[in-house]
Parts: C-alpha cells; sequence; structure tokens
C-alpha cells in the first residue's frame, strides 16, 4: 500500500460534497450527485488499498448485513456478504422460504423486524416491472418510520442488489473498471461505449443492466451507443435519464437497431442480452393474475421471437470493427458463451477467453462498491474515519 | 446512553440472586425463580442501553450460536442471530434437509456433533404436543454429558425459541414491553390482561404463546384471564402454572368462554388464535402413525371448527368494552388482520393500525432478552462483567 | 492451559519442514510429507491448548471461509464453519441451487467470483469416481490464476472436506484421535489397525473413508489390514499408495476377505460400509448419460449384493477376536447401528454404546485439524505466529 497515495485520496474525498448520503439508501445512480458517485470510487479505492496494506477497515463491531434475493445469485451474494464482512458486519439472509411471510407478513412489518440490529439491507428484486424497486422503497420508508419512532436504535442503509429498473452496484464497479483500465474518469471523455443486446437461448433476463449502463456511463462524456433488435426496448424512463446526463455531460447518447454499425469505432463494447420492456410488462400482468399458463405461452413465444436475432452475437468479425479492432468487451457475468455454456449465446468462445481476466477483474470491484456505499451512509465524518483508520493501522492478518 | 442509570441498574442487578442461571438452559420461564427472570429483564435493559450508547457488549471473541429451526421464523430466526451477533458469536444453522440427520443420526449425536464450539444452541420445535420440549431437553441432556466427559470445552446453553409449552422469549418480551409500557414491574398488579383466542382463517398454530404468557404474567400480581371457545383448551400443566402463579403472586388467573365479557374492563388484551390441546395431540398420533391422509382430514375438521368462532375477532367494538376503551393490544406477530392480510381474522385492522408502533416495540425486546438469557448463563460474575464493559466503553461502532 | 507445554509444543514444531504448506492447498494426505503432517497435528493440538485456556487464536480481522457441499453434510459442515470462526473468518456458503452456476457458469469463473475475499475454500464433492478431487484442482488451479493475475488479492486455501479418493480431515482427525489414545504417534508403531467394510441397508457410501484411512494409518508403521466381501474394491492408485507407505514406514498392508480373521488380534477395527468401486464407476458412467432410470436399476442390484453380506457386522463376537477382546473401535459417523438407526447394519448397539464417548471425541478433532490446515497455509512464520499469540493471550471470552 502507498500510504501516501491513500492519504492523497482521502484528501481529494474530503472535497467533495457527500453529506447528503449519511443515513441515505443508495437505490439508483441518477439520485445521486456527481460528488456522491464519486465519493463511493474513492472510498470504494481506498478500502481496497488499504486492505492490500493490510490494515483493518472495520468499523462496526457488531451488527447484521441482512440480504434479501428474489432472485438467483452467486456474485452479487457473495460481494454483499464480503462487503458487509469488510466493515465488521455479519451477513443474515433472509430466506423467505424458511420465514413466515407466506403467513401473511406485510413489507413494513417484516422490514422493521430483521432491522432490530441491521446496519445494512441488501436486496435483489429484478424480476418484474413495476415492482423491484418499489418494493425497496416500501422497505425504506419502513425502516424510516421505525427509527423516526424510536423503535429501530440505527437506521438501517439499503443498496439495491438489482431491480428492475436499476442494478447500481454493478454499473458503479463496470464504471470503477473503466476508470481503472483507461486511467482516469477524465479520460472517458468522447469515448464511444457500445450497451448492446445480443442472444442467448434464456428468457426473460432483467433489463437493469443496460439501464443501469445507459444511465450511469452518459455521465462521463462518453458517446454512448444502445444497440437492440426492435421490439427489445428499454423502459422509456431511463432512456430519458442517459438523453439528459448525455446533454448535461457534453457526451451523446444515441439508440440504433443495427449492432455492427453500432460496434464501428467502438471502445468499449457490452453485448448483453435481456428481454424486451413489452414482454417483461405482459408477464408481469400475468404474474399479477396468476395466470402460469400464459407465462409459459409467453415464454415460448419470446424464446421463438429471440431465435430471429441469433446473428446479434459479439463475434471475432464484429470486435474487428472495434476501434483498432480492441475495444474493450464488458460483461456482468455469466455470459452465454457459444459452444461453451450454450450451443449459440451472446459471446465467441475466443473473444470471451481474450478478455476473461478483464472481466473477472471488472467484477472484483463490486464488494469494494458496495462497502463504500454502505460506509458513505453509515459514517458522517467519511475522510476523517478513513484518516483515522489508516492512523491506527490495526492489521486485517497480523 | 445515562452511563449512572446503567450503572444503577448494575448495582440493582447485584442484588438479584441469580448464580443458578450459569451453565443452564432457558426452557420454561416456570423453571426460573422470580430473581432469575427479573435478572434477564435487568441485563436484556443494560445490553439495550448500552448498545444505545455506542458501548461494544461482545463477550466473545470466537464461538458459535448455533439455530435449529424446525418451524418457520422470522423474527425469532433474527432475534437468535441479532442476539448472538451482540455478544459475538456466529450464526450456524443446522438445516435439518442439508444435514445427515435424515441418515439416521441420534439426537445426542447431532447435539454432540454441532457443540464443539457452539456456546449457545436455540431451538424452535412447536409443531406437535409433547415433542419439543423433550427434545430440548433431550439435546440439553447430550450437550451436559459431553461437557461433564470433557468432549465438549464448553457447555452451551439452551434457549428455547418455542416449543409445544412454552415460547419464554416471546413470553419475556412482552413482559418487557408491558414493564416499560406502564413503568415498572410493580405497576403491573392489579391489571387486568386478557389472553384471549381469536379466530384466523389458518389451521394448528402452537399452544406455546398463549401458555407462556398465563404461565408468565400470573408472577406479576395481575388479574389474568383466559379466552377460548369451548373446545380450544391448552395445556392442563400450564393452566396450573398460572393458577399456582396468580395464588402466590396475590393476582388471580381465571377462564372464560366469553370474549366480551372477558374484555369488560381488561387494561390488557392479546388475542391470537391457536388450535385446540385435543387437536394437537390427535395430530401429533397421526404424525407419529404417518397417517397423511388423517392429517388432512383433520385439518379440514379443525377449520371448519375454527370457522364456527368468526365472531371471536378483536374488533373496536370489542376494545371498546376494555378500560377506558383503550386497553394495551397485544402479539406475537404476524397477525392474522382482517381485510389485510385475510378476509376474517385475529383483528380488525383499524385496531391493529391504532397499535402498530406500540406491537414492533413489543417485538424489539426480543433480541436482547435472548442475549440476556445466553449472558447469565455464559458469564458468571454478571454485574461485575457488565461493569468492566462499561467502564471499557469501546465503541460499537467506531 | 499449561502454558510451559504449549512453548513446548510450539518449540517442537518451529522444527518441522513445513514451509510448503504456505498458500498451499490440503487435498489428498499423501501429497504431503511425514513433516507437514506432524505440523497439522502440533497446530491442532496447540489451537486446541490455546482455546481450552481461553487464548484467542484469532488471526484474521475479516476475510471468508466459504463451503461449498455438494453432498449431505452435518459434522463437517460444522467442522468447517467451526474452524474458520476460531481463526476469525464468516463462513459463507456458496448453495449451488440459489446460484447462477445453473445458469452456465464455468467452474473457473465461478471459484474467482467467490474468492475476492475468501481466505479459505472449504468443499465435499464426494458422490462420483473422477469426479471430486478433480473439481478441487479445477478450483485450486482457479484461484491460483486468479491471485497470480493480480485479481484476487489474497489465494484462498483449499481444503478438501471429503473427495472420491480422499477424506483427509476425517483421516488427520482419526489419526490425532489414535495418537492421543494411545499416548503418541510413536507408539502406534506395530498396531494392527483393521479397516474393514461392513453392512449398511444404504447405498453408494463413498470410498474415501476406507481409502484416506488406508493411505494414512500405513505411514506410523501400523499393520495395517483391509477387510471387504469380494467386489468391494477401493481404488488402485489409493492401495498403491498404502503398499507405498507400509514398505517404507516399516509396517504392514494386507487386504483380505475375511472380517473375522481380519479382526484377529487387532487393536484397533473401523468397521464401516462403502459401494464397490466398480460400482461407483457404473454410477458415474450413468450419470453422465443422465440415465436415471439406469442409475435407479443400480441401486436395486447394488442393494440386493449388500444384502448378501449382513454378516459382515461389527458385533460383540467379533470384537472378542481382538486384542484382549478390547480394541478401538472407530468410526467417522454417523454409523448405521444394528436394532437403532436400522434394522440390521455396521455395528451392534452394545459395540457402539461402549464405544460413543470415544467415538465423540474422535470426532472432535476435526474443527481443530481444519484450521490448522487453513493456518499453516495462510501463516508463513508458524510457531512464530503461535507464540506471539500465546504471549498476547488476548481472552477468547474475557
Amino acid at each position: 500500500m502507498d500510504r501516501a497515495a491513500v492519504g492523497e485520496a482521502i484528501k481529494k474525498l474530503s472535497s467533495l460534497k457527500c453529506e447528503g448520503m449519511y443515513l441515505s439508501d443508495f437505490l439508483l445512480t441518477w439520485e445521486k450527485t456527481d460528488d456522491e458517485l464519486a465519493a463511493v470510487f474513492a472510498v470504494a479505492d481506498i478500502l481496497r488499498e488499504m486492505r492490500r496494506g493490510n490494515v483493518s477497515t472495520r468499523i462496526f463491531d457488531s451488527g447484521l448485513a441482512v440480504s434479501i434475493f428474489r432472485d438467483h445469485s452467486t456474485r452479487t451474494r457473495f460481494s454483499f456478504a464480503s462487503a458487509g464482512n469488510l466493515l465488521g458486519l455479519a451477513l443474515q439472509d433472509l430466506d423467505e422460504g424458511k420465514s413466515q411471510i407466506a403467513h401473511g407478513e406485510t413489507v413494513r412489518e417484516t422490514a422493521t423486524m430483521i432491522s432490530f440490529m441491521a446496519e445494512a439491507i441488501g436486496i435483489r428484486d429484478d424480476m418484474y416491472i413495476g415492482k423491484g424497486n418499489a418494493y425497496m422503497r416500501e422497505v425504506s420508508r419502513a425502516v424510516q418510520e421505525g427509527y423516526a419512532a424510536g423503535i429501530l436504535e440505527q437506521r438501517p442503509t439499503l443498496v439495491n442488489l438489482q431491480c428492475d429498473i436499476d442494478h447500481p452496484t454493478q454499473s458503479m464497479a463496470d464504471a470503477m473498471h473503466l476508470i481503472r483500465h483507461f486511467g482516469g474518469a477524465e479520460r472517458l471523455r468522447g469515448k464511444k461505449l457500445v450497451m448492446s443486446w445480443a442472444y442467448s437461448p434464456s428468457y426473460g433476463k432483467p433489463l437493469s443492466v443496460p439501464q443501469g449502463v445507459i444511465g450511469l456511463m452518459t455521465r462521463f462524456g462518453m458517446e454512448v451507443v444502445l444497440a437492440h433488435p426492435p421490439g427489445y426496448d428499454l423502459m422509456r424512463e431511463t432512456l430519458e435519464v442517459a438523453k439528459r446526463h448525455a446533454a448535461q455531460g457534453g457526451g451523446s447518447f444515441a439508440v440504433t437497431h443495427d449492432m455492427r454499425e453500432a460496434f464501428q469505432g467502438a471502445d468499449i463494447v457490452y453485448p448483453k442480452s435481456w428481454a424486451s420492456y413489452a414482454a417483461m410488462e405482459k408477464r408481469t400482468d400475468l404474474y399479477g393474475k396468476g395466470d402460469n399458463a400464459g407465462i409459459k405461452e409467453l415464454e415460448k413465444e419470446l424464446l421463438a421471437q429471440n431465435a430471429t436475432h441469433k446473428d446479434w452475437e459479439c463475434t471475432e468479425t464484429l470486435m474487428k470493427e472495434t476501434q483498432d479492432g480492441r475495444a474493450l468487451y464488458m460483461h456482468c457475468l455469466p455470459a452465454d458463451i457459444s459452444g461453451v455454456s450454450c450451443k449459440e449465446g451472446e459471446v465467441a468462445a475466443s473473444v470471451f477467453d481474450r478478455y476473461r481476466d478483464l472481466l473477472y477483474r471488472e467484477a472484483s470491484y463490486k464488494p469494494y462498491v458496495i462497502a463504500a456505499m454502505v460506509f458513505l451512509s453509515k459514517v458522517k465524518q467519511t475522510a476523517d474515519r478513513l484518516t483515522r483508520l489508516l492512523a491506527a493501522a490495526r492489521p486485517r492478518v497480523p
């Protein structure tokens, strides 16, 4: 660890206006100011450097990090557990199958019951349009009310671990990867980033990754292009966010239905499958009606629809179209790799293989991003607290 | 935190005779002396105050808190995890589905195998009459033998997280709520508390909550009334306990089949559904015979029987019968709220809503009650240890 | 705790050549030198003594111990959790059912994704011949590559919690039990140990326990006899290991098909059921083909085959054949006890009962063996680190 560099980073952090993050949640990146996002990057960097330098970043002697996963997860699950652990929090998973929630608890009640000693709550709820983020806000209101009423002695921070709208821990980790890869946030200015749909034999992947990416990356002055076949639109509000950010940040935001055109001259490509917004809405309706047969029928339709776009694959040929033929390939993982994890998928095996280490590095930022979000929400004097941790230099592994 | 008040509370604790709790289990409140229960309340209060004052109450550097849940649970699960975490213990759940228990392990063997580094074991086993508490005692004997034989290097404390007979962490949290709400244990003397059956569309809820409540609340000199329709009797031994306590404590204990009469002039009402003892016994027999068809048949019968008592609902009209129309409404949660979690249930939505904050507060004592039970069992010089924690004043969140 | 004795043990440890264990895995006992195994025993002993003497052995301030169980487990699951906890690591289980692994992640990718803050990874994968150990090596390569590439900031240690070939945490705990029971490793020289097949009404138990036992115990100069009915052979390579070790260590290794003959004059008997190697291979093939009907058919055949060997039971009569009629009876637990956990099984109830405390003691070494394996892999200056822990004498339970 370069102690001077960490000290410098803390000093820089102290110049950022991020007091508003204290006791607040992290639900959508576009609810945060540029300074607040910069603070997350800075704290994540500092925590990583301190850990690397064997300096303990444990700021809790006790407390729980509660996770609620309403969809499968490996990396985000482990990232959240790791982030909590790094700060001294014990993971406690709310497994809704083992709980009494089926017995008729309201969201408000459950949120309070799991929060008596919770410092952070991470939620993944990404399956149904209009549901996931709304659920998180309901939980947030509940713990805020409980805290205000003196029932909860601390106010747990909510972290969105992927909803129907955004996947902020993913997009922020992606952005950290870009910043590090290109040598600074200011170096991203003018870079062309393509968020592209890609074919997958699976059905109904959330829209939150592409939505999160266009909503965040447009803030760095990049030329962001969203590419997808007709019918695979994203939620309108997230397109508006991207447009607004591009206008404000001096970059651009464009939508195209031509993958090849999109790739031309790209510095960064992010090809990934998702369901169409219309399909997701239809599924949500059917789910609401309990129409399982309808959902199955819809699934068939969608797979057939997907199958007409198998040419939306990130091949070597397509990669050649990018800047010097070597754009940075990104993915949130796991990817559908043609001939490896499926017959035909999002990406050619040789492309994926060439970027494997970089993809794993991209993923490695997530635990630190989550830890930084929690840190900024739980610690009022952030820079001061980090300075004291650095000075104390309690060894993580003595 | 009022440091002087905590000091005073510790001083008061040191006057209580609670040495008998050292290395002992907490299985039934009526196996504990008044001083021992007072010690639980005192330690729970002190731990809560210290946590609120940001003083670490971590007394373990390592060690496991093992949980065994044979029935669904949210709040007790989180309360047990929180209590362990507050004292420095890591939760380790024995998920019997993932274990080799189905492969023919005996209770004695499993109990030993999970206890090599366990400081506390919390068990919920409330489904079958005559089984749950018996199972806990079998586990207790096993770890006692293992400890005596030198196989276990520490003697894990058992905490009953709900059995067929009692639900001590619930009733003790309920009692703490009453003590705080009315301003002291001595203020409970003469208060009328109604533990009433209430209608629920669900089947087979344990008897241990009402049994625990009448067994404990009769110790505070209260006028305790148990109300239920004919056929919804509790276990005879728990009725005997309530009678004995009422006689000893200068209060009273009565049983009635009239909910309205019971509510008249009540200071506290606790309307909650449960299955009848006879039905639970029948279910246990059928379970023993592996007669699943019989269990389903019984379930139908019981639901039909329940449905003849839909008028046993805690309505606004009934609440008006209570002392000044504003008795304290209690519930262990989750409640079956009419028009909210079910069509017709235990309580009217408007009644429940009015008491929501108080109900959540009631629940908030459980983690501290559990932590206090473990603390008193693991620490010999309780007052001294708390004094040292207070003096050390290691910050929980530095 | 005898502080002088612990000091002496640390001194002895410092004379062992075990630097090779630093940052390496523990996958097969026969990949380790005698000194390395002796170091595991020594560290396990020292950690146990220090814990007994209320000295904290926590060497991690943060970090995860990740477990992957592809087969049921109680004692190994708890042993791994306990070992991690003793060193300061939080358990994080990779439940493959809840993860995205089914969505097509590769082993390499998953291994990296769970390892960003993992200090140790424990794996049980014992169901299919040729698969479990190979999987562990794949995980090991992945984390080694991730560490070398700078993606992982620490190199997680792999611990084999049972594979198709070996069960090193079991056999090492067994060996510790023998060493303590007989008063030193040198006292094992010349002792007759019988690893015998025994009848069980269950099907398909792994071969790794007997393989691990013959592969390890032949190193102590013992007369090791493997007894089983024809057709219940072990993997050839493990027989070769046992032969080689016997030749090198001055003991012997023999195979017989006669349980009674094997028991004659035995000092130690380890009667336990397992499937035949041929059957396990056949099952692995059928599994590979997805032939579930074939697997069921095979299961029937095997149970019928097993049933022709019900006389392979560790009875009182057989025990009388052993040295003075009182050989040490061992088992990895849970055992199939005749008339207790099954009608006819591996061992008579009266034999099992007589050795119960010793069996539980045998099991009690496992958490310490695992902790020692992790310790030796994560700490470079092992003796020095233990000396510092002893000197610091931070209380485990203050």
